[in-house]
């Protein structure tokens, strides 16, 4: 039998080498499963991460199949992150990247509003820290794989990744650029974080999972653009990394109405298999419950 | 001015000095550009990966907007893998994941016909790698995130990862048991490579990047399910990581028909913001034209 | 001026943008710089981490410059994980690949002793996690560089990765084989967790850096075999992304000895550039302290 | 019997599904081998990479265990990158980290000349590609471990990362300050790039790998300092990535000359265990022999 010399296994030297583990992690998880068909909230787990270090706060999300009308996950404040992703004329502004493809801007820059609301909440009231990612490639283009560059050039009909459009503000998608920087609405104000990154994602080649474990972040608030692309990117990339992740849908966007909308029905299949979905509403609800009559 | 305090630039010293690079590279997709308005096709870039190893092989994608009703994708069938994804019991199969959590696996089993009938020719007839991904979980649970976990037990009504449903195969998405093995329509033969994985992506928590490199790789072919999960993450990631994705969209399937169509439309975006579309018939018509008269 | 063309520059827009979260960590490092010059101890942080989860524990380390005699770190058993590296028969037994090589593994299984009696107090008196790691290969060799095999092969004089050796327990550095496994002495016990990674180091290609985050790891004990190898790697990768690494100098071993002391001296170098340095004696002292009239 | 339950296999299916491959690789390795006792050569591998795209060239390598007295490494020069790692005022400047912390810039400025004279061989002769790389933390410090800030503050008994040392050029080891920039003599030219790093190694959270593969590198040559710092890891990160490295001995530095001498040491363990060891007049050597009569 071919199996003692072809299999990675350390099970042959113990068949309960992993038992104990395993049903210590099922065990937390039959009891919260139970808790939760009481409470329908995702509690934040101490046992795991240990006691909160801010407020905790409930924020509603959408139901999920079995879950009934209403369900929640319950935040860490200190230990919670809101992301705002590629808000940056390129993607949501006149003369950026998607408006020269010839897409719809009102589209993307439809939750402009959303996360200006959101952002003066957590600004004035809460400890959330929060981060904002830039895509864009440095001005030399080595961190631009060809075929984007190639592809963007086509679909812009000559003028993509590193061109100057007619009348435009700068080299599309390049760092330094004005076109390729945060718009003015969402800007960040000190105190808060910038990640930059070459690609859609966020988890292979920028410092986010570095600066995340660095300020000891357990939960993340989604949003920015665009929904199906760089937004949900990130978020499996955070989910397959453990994270708590939950997109608030009308803080996003995306250059066609139906991918938007397909994008957030894909985060809740499996119940919730990138995480969960909430809206601008319910998370200022959450804050104003959890962080009453206080101002920080 | 605080510039020369905060900046992380080394353009002060040089301003040419990101030019030179950069002017060759839009040099390069400026000829590229001018080549495929005649042949609309994206052709293996010799310059990049030298000659070719294999036979080229050129495969129809779907047109994108302003591509016109055809284009093509060129590979050397020597630096392509072709990627089946998580074919496994769990996802398509009876009393499987997928099965228990209640959904449809008539979606999820769709693409096996096709699937299978592509890695006939391709085993047959070419020097095309193939890889099958499979995701998992250690037996002691380790490598699961400990949200996804208990969201899987929610949605599952107390039967999630690592636990056994009633009349069953064994512990759900739990490497080694049989409901988490490949099914035998799709199974690896010899020559073949597995790669296991925990998450849903590959490229941060498995050895799929390593082995594409080991293998000379720059193309890929995905397939497998589902595909705005599993597939459509992995392919995110490998287009992130300069990777030549094309996806043949009747070999994937999702647990909802209306999120696999959106993911076809979504990978279309912006030029093909993730890759290529294509389908198995233009696949074989593709091999069967570079391949002729030729048994390997 | 090329400035606003080129630059990857955030600070424009508020000079002053970076820095408050700069002062406020630089004001937290001097209070604890200030702490520091009076305990010599590196404080487990809580208001970064959060209270202790388990028993607070101090391990004394070895004086760096300006430090003085002796300096000591805090650890939170609950989020402290014992690594033991690669102590396997290929790296420390007879007929595996390090005897083949030529080398001795008298100096790769010095060690051992120490560790058995390291693993046997943590065991019996702690709640610290243990993770074992394994190099080694698919046994397709797919995730092996080939100028690895390369290499191998010809240091081994035509016996290297792969290969079976003369009277050898099964091929060298493969997975599932006898040589491969970890020796009986510090083998895995029930509620132990093993990582197998394809290099020297293990946060690019395994999933050590999930199961630490899974199991809410913030600092390392390591140790295992070769010190300026494996052991020295993973220190390295696992520095670079923040945890705090200590290694016990007397649970560690090299094929040659001298590599082994400088391997020791490097860590130390910049006040500790990639951790710290104790011993097994230290560490006993250290948990015996904590865990008096405790059995665990 | 567990194994039915417990095991990562996929062997059970066909006992001969991993051997195809493996016995292809094994078999190259073998004739690369008798290839080997013929030419001391480790030939550039057509078979896996494609014919040459620039020049091949030969670098005498230093001798190893049984490789005789002198071996050689092939490479192509269009597959090939420079590595310049950290010559930045910080590492081997005065008023620089390095020398705040009380060590003699001597030992790390000492290898400047070398690579001076080995980029003016490169910048006039070759397409070999050079990258430099910078060691430095974003201006919020949001990318600095909290462990490296207090250890650097306490060796620096007060200035650490982030302070301004009394009569320094700017914050130590912050992007964007004087002391941070790499030294004039070694200034990267216009056709360069740079790679900017938070973390001693350059493969988890910089964008070093997606420039090598944009690029299409295959082989490294390794300079800079500190050479058991900065310089191993990288060169361990590379070498576990499957990318042939190459250190130059005379082109390195570190802060202890033991330390210097280990570290060039240990790479030659186990037949290369991270890569093959040469100097720059072999260097020089090899490009003039390959690239007579030339002038690019």
């Amino acid at each position: 039998m071919s199996r003692t010399k072809d299999i990675p296994d350390y099970h042959d030297r113990n068949k309960d080498l992993s038992s104990k583990t395993r049903d210590e992690v099922l065990h937390r998880a039959e009891i919260d499963f139970e808790k939760f068909k009481k409470t329908h909230t995702f509690k934040f787990p101490t046992w795991l991460y240990g006691s909160p270090k801010g407020k905790l706060f409930k924020l509603e999300v959408e139901d999920c199949p079995r879950f009934g009308d209403e369900a929640f996950v319950e935040f860490d404040s200190a230990r919670t992150a809101f992301l705002s992703v590629d808000m940056q004329v390129d993607f949501c502004g006149p003369k950026g990247y998607v408006d020269i493809m010839g897409y719809d801007t009102g589209l993307t820059s439809a939750p402009i509003k959303s996360i200006m609301y959101i952002l003066e909440i957590i600004r004035n009231r809460t400890d959330i820290k929060v981060i904002h990612t830039r895509e864009g490639h440095l001005p030399d283009l080595s961190d631009a794989p060809y075929n984007k560059i190639l592809r963007s050039k086509i679909i812009g009909d000559g003028v993509g990744i590193g061109n100057i459009p007619k009348g435009g503000l700068g080299r599309l998608l390049i760092r330094g650029e004005k076109n390729w920087d945060i718009i003015d609405d969402v800007y960040p104000i000190s105190g808060e974080y910038i990640v930059d990154k070459p690609g859609k994602g966020a988890f292979g080649q920028s410092n986010l999972p570095l600066i995340l474990k660095n300020l000891g972040i357990t939960h993340l608030i989604i949003t920015g653009i665009t929904t199906d692309v760089c937004v949900h990117t990130i978020m499996r990339e955070a989910n397959d990394n453990g994270y708590w992740c939950t997109l608030l849908k009308d803080c996003t966007g995306a250059t066609d109405y139906d991918n938007h909308r397909a994008a957030i029905r894909q985060i809740k299949m499996q119940g919730g298999v990138f995480g969960w979905i909430s809206d601008s509403n319910k998370f200022v609800s959450a804050i104003k419950s959890a962080f009453t009559n206080e101002s920080h």
